[in-house]
C-alpha cells in the first residue's frame, strides 16, 4: 500500500494513490465506492490513468446517470478502445453518451481493425492551410486548442481535399520569423503510415524514425489522424507479451494473468500441451524401435535425457534469438543464409564443448565408481558423439523454424521453446541410438 | 531494396530510403560513401534516424575533418549515447568536437548510468518563471525555440533555485487567457521520476500514466531534465529482447543478433549450456540409481523422453506466464501465495488430461501391438501417474521460481524454460521410477 517511493505525490493526492494501489484486489463494489470518494480533479486524473479495459468496467458498474460525464472526459480514440472493451450489448448506450461530434470520430474509428494504424489513431490535429503565416498559425492554432485539440506537437499542412502536403513541428513554428509563411517553413518529407498498416509495423516506423507520432493517411494521401508514440509502448509491450507467451509454448492470453479464469487458461494452455506430448509420442515409438539395444546396454539408457535435453536447450536458445531478431527487424526473411551458417557454426563449436564435458563425466565415473564396464571408453565416444550431433542440429533446427513459419504465413513466435525441444527429442533418439549400435556392435550391443 | 510501400517517399529522398534499406549489409566504406553521396537535408534526416551504435560507427569512418558537423547536429542525449556507444579511446575527441555548453550537459549525463532516468533524459526542457503572463510565456518560448530547446510539449515552472513548482501542457498554455498568470494556470499534481530510477521502472511509470515527458527531479526535487517518451519505446523493446533472450536459456546479447561476435556468442549462449548440461547430469545420476528396475522393465525406458519432456513443457509455460506478468507488474512478490494456488489448479487439470492421453496410448498400442505384454494396464497407470505428477510439480515450480529467484535479489527471466526443464526433469525421473517401484513390484519389477 506504499506508493512508489520516487514517485512524488502531493499531500491531498494519496487517496488516490492508495486506491491505485490496493484496485487490483478490490471487489468491483469497493472499487465504485473508492472511485466516487476522490475528488472530483483527483477521479479525473485517476480515470484517465486506468487502462481501457478497467474504464469499461467501471463505466458499466458506476449509476447510469453518472456515465456521461465520464465517457465525455475522454477523447475520441480512448473512447474506442473503451467502447471496444465493453460488452456487446453495453455497446449502443455508450455511444449515446458521447457528444454527436466525438460519437461521429468514434465511429469512424471502430470500423478500423483495433490492432491497425486507423484503430490506433486519434482523428484530431493541429491542422493549417498552408499559406497562412507563420503569426497566423500561431493564432489559430490557439482558437483549436481552446476548443478540442488533443495532441500538440507537430502542426500538419493540409489542402482543402484534406491531403497532407508538409509538416511543421511546434519548435519549427515557435522559432520562425512570424511573417513567414508555413509553406516556406514546412517539412515535405515525411514518414506516414496507411490506416490500414499493423500496429506492429507501425511500431517499427516509430522505432525507426524516433518520432513523436506520425500521420496517418489513406490510398490517396488524405489525412485521417495521428498516431502517436505513447500508444506505440503499449503496442510494444502488448506484442512482445504475446511473443514471450507464445515462446513459452501456449497462446497469447490477451489479458492480464490473474485476470484469466480458469477455463479460458486451460484452453489457451492445454492445447499445445497436449499438441508437444503428441509430438512427443514419437520419442516412444523411436525408442520402441531400439528395444533390443535398450536391453543389451542399460547403461546407455542412463544418458537419455542428458542428451536429447541438450538438444533441446541448444535449440531454443537458437529458435529464442531468430524470433526476436526477427520482431525487432533485424533479420529478414532472406537472411536465413546466412542466419544458417552462423547458427550452423554456433551449434558445432556448442556440441564440442558440451561433448567433451559428456566424455569427462563418463570417464571421471568409471574412474570413480567402475560404472560402464570394460568398453567405458566406446561408451563416452558414443555419449559426445550424440551430444555433437544432437546439439549441432538442434540448434540448426531452433534457427530455421522461425523462418520456416514466417515463410509459410505462421508467427514465427510460434516456435517455441518446447516446440523446438519436442523436435529435437524424437531426433535425439534417434541419433544417439543409431550411433550406438554402429560404434558398440560388436562389444556392448 | 523496396521501401517499404505504404511508407510514401518523396522522388527525391528515394535515394536515402535504399541506403538505408542496404545499410545492414553494406561493408563500412560503402556505408560511408554512401551516406557522403546524399544531399545535405536528406543527410541530415538519415544521420538523425540512425541508432547510437550505427552513428558512432559512421562518425569514427568519417574523414576527421566532417566530424564536427554531424556531432553538432546531435541534441545532448543522443551525444551521450553516441560517446558511450564509442570507443573508449575515441571519446574524448568526440567530447571535444563538441560546443562548449552542449559539452558540459554531455560530460553530465555520461556521471549518469546508462539504464538509470538520468541516463535516459534531456536536459534540455521549457521552463518559465511561475509569475509571467501566458502571454510572456508563450513568447518567451518562442524565444528559447529559437535557441536551443530540443521538446517542446510541456512547460515547466521553476523557481529560481531549479524546484519543480508546476507543469502546463502547451494545448493549456495555447488555450488559456493572455493575461493569466502562469501559476494560475499550471498543474501541481505531477509525476515525477527521481535520476537514479531505472529506466525498466521508468517505462512502468509511463505506462501508467499515459505522458509524452516526464521530469527528472534530484533528491531535492531540483529538475535535471525530461524522459521523453520516443526513448521509452526503446527502453520497452530493449527490456523484453533481455527478458526473451533470459527466457530463451541465455545472457542477454545487448546488441542485434547479426552484430554479435563469434567469441561473444559462445560466451553468452555456451555458459548456459553448460551449467544446463551439469545440472541435467544428476538425471543420469538419478536414473543410475534405478538400473535395476531399467534392466527388469526396458518398457518403461520408452516413455521416459515423454513424461520428462511434459513436465518441462508445463513448467516453462508457468515461468514464462509468472515472469511477464512480473516485468508489467500485474504480478508482485506479495501475490505468491495466490499464484501457487491458481497454478497448482492448472498443472493438476493439465496433468489429468496428459495422463487420460497417455492411458490411451498404451492401451491402444496394446490393442494393436500386443506391445506392453500381461501387466499392461499396471504400465499403463504408472504412466499415466508419473504424469499427473511430474506435471503438477513441474507447472509449480515453473510458477514459483521466478518469486524465488526475485526474493533472493536475482532476474526473474533467469527461470528460463529450459532452465525449468532441467530442474523438473530430474524430479521427473524419481517420481515415474519411484511410482513403478511401487506399482510394478512383483509383476514386472
Amino acid at each position: 500500500m506504499i506508493p512508489l517511493a520516487s514517485q512524488m505525490v502531493e499531500p491531498g493526492a494519496l487517496e488516490a494513490a492508495d486506491l491505485r494501489e490496493a484496485w487490483r484486489l478490490l471487489p468491483p463494489e469497493d472499487r465504485v465506492e473508492g472511485f466516487r470518494a476522490l475528488a472530483r480533479g483527483d477521479a479525473e486524473d485517476f480515470f484517465l490513468d486506468l487502462s481501457s479495459r478497467e474504464q469499461a468496467e467501471l463505466e458499466s458498474l458506476l449509476p447510469p446517470g453518472e456515465r456521461r460525464l465520464w465517457m465525455r472526459l475522454l477523447p475520441p480514440d480512448d473512447a474506442a478502445d473503451l467502447i471496444q472493451e465493453a460488452d456487446e450489448e453495453e455497446r449502443p448506450a455508450l455511444l449515446d453518451l458521447l457528444d454527436d461530434v466525438t460519437r461521429t470520430e468514434v465511429l469512424a474509428l471502430l470500423a478500423y481493425a483495433e490492432d491497425d494504424a486507423g484503430g490506433l489513431m486519434n482523428p484530431r490535429f493541429a491542422r493549417v492551410r498552408p499559406d497562412v503565416s507563420v503569426d497566423e498559425a500561431i493564432s489559430y492554432l490557439r482558437k483549436q486548442a481552446r476548443e478540442r485539440l488533443e495532441t500538440v506537437y507537430y502542426v500538419y499542412v493540409l489542402d482543402a481535399e484534406q491531403h497532407l502536403l508538409g509538416v511543421a513541428s511546434f519548435r519549427d513554428l515557435f522559432s520562425a520569423p512570424p511573417d513567414k509563411r508555413v509553406r516556406d517553413l514546412m517539412s515535405t518529407d515525411i514518414v506516414t503510415v496507411r490506416e490500414t498498416m499493423d500496429q506492429e509495423e507501425v511500431s517499427r516506423v516509430f522505432a525507426e524514425h524516433d518520432l513523436i507520432a506520425i500521420p496517418v493517411v489513406d490510398a490517396e494521401r488524405r489525412m485521417k489522424g495521428i498516431v502517436t508514440v505513447d500508444d506505440i509502448v503499449d503496442v510494444v509491450e502488448e506484442e512482445a507479451t504475446e511473443d514471450i507467451q507464445k515462446i513459452g509454448g501456449m497462446e497469447a492470453l490477451e489479458a492480464p494473468y490473474l485476470e484469466v479464469g480458469f477455463l479460458d487458461m486451460m484452453r489457451k494452455r492445454v492445447g499445445w500441451l497436449a499438441a508437444l506430448f503428441i509430438g512427443e509420442l514419437l520419442t516412444a515409438s523411436a525408442m520402441g524401435r531400439f528395444e533390443g539395444e535398450i536391453a543389451r546396454a542399460v547403461v546407455l539408457v542412463v544418458f537419455i535425457p542428458l542428451i536429447i535435453s541438450s538438444g533441446g536447450n541448444s535449440g531454443s536458445q537458437a529458435s529464442t534469438l531468430v524470433i526476436r531478431a526477427m520482431a525487432l527487424g533485424e533479420v529478414r526473411l532472406s537472411d536465413w543464409w546466412r542466419v544458417m551458417h552462423r547458427e550452423l557454426l554456433h551449434g558445432f563449436a556448442f556440441g564440442w564443448v558440451l561433448a567433451a564435458l559428456g566424455f569427462m563425466r563418463v570417464v571421471l565415473w568409471q574412474g570413480l565408481f567402475r560404472a560402464y564396464g570394460p568398453h567405458f571408453l566406446l561408451v563416452a565416444f558414443t555419449v559426445s558423439g550424440a551430444l555433437l550431433g544432437v546439439v549441432t542440429f538442434g540448434t540448426l533446427v531452433g534457427s530455421m523454424l522461425p523462418f520456416v513459419l514466417r515463410r509459410l504465413g505462421a508467427d514465427p513466435a510460434s516456435a517455441s521453446a518446447p516446440f523446438v525441444a519436442t523436435l529435437v527429442d524424437v531426433a535425439g533418439v534417434v541419433i544417439y541410438f543409431s550411433l550406438a549400435s554402429w560404434i558398440l556392435r560388436g562389444t556392448l550391443l
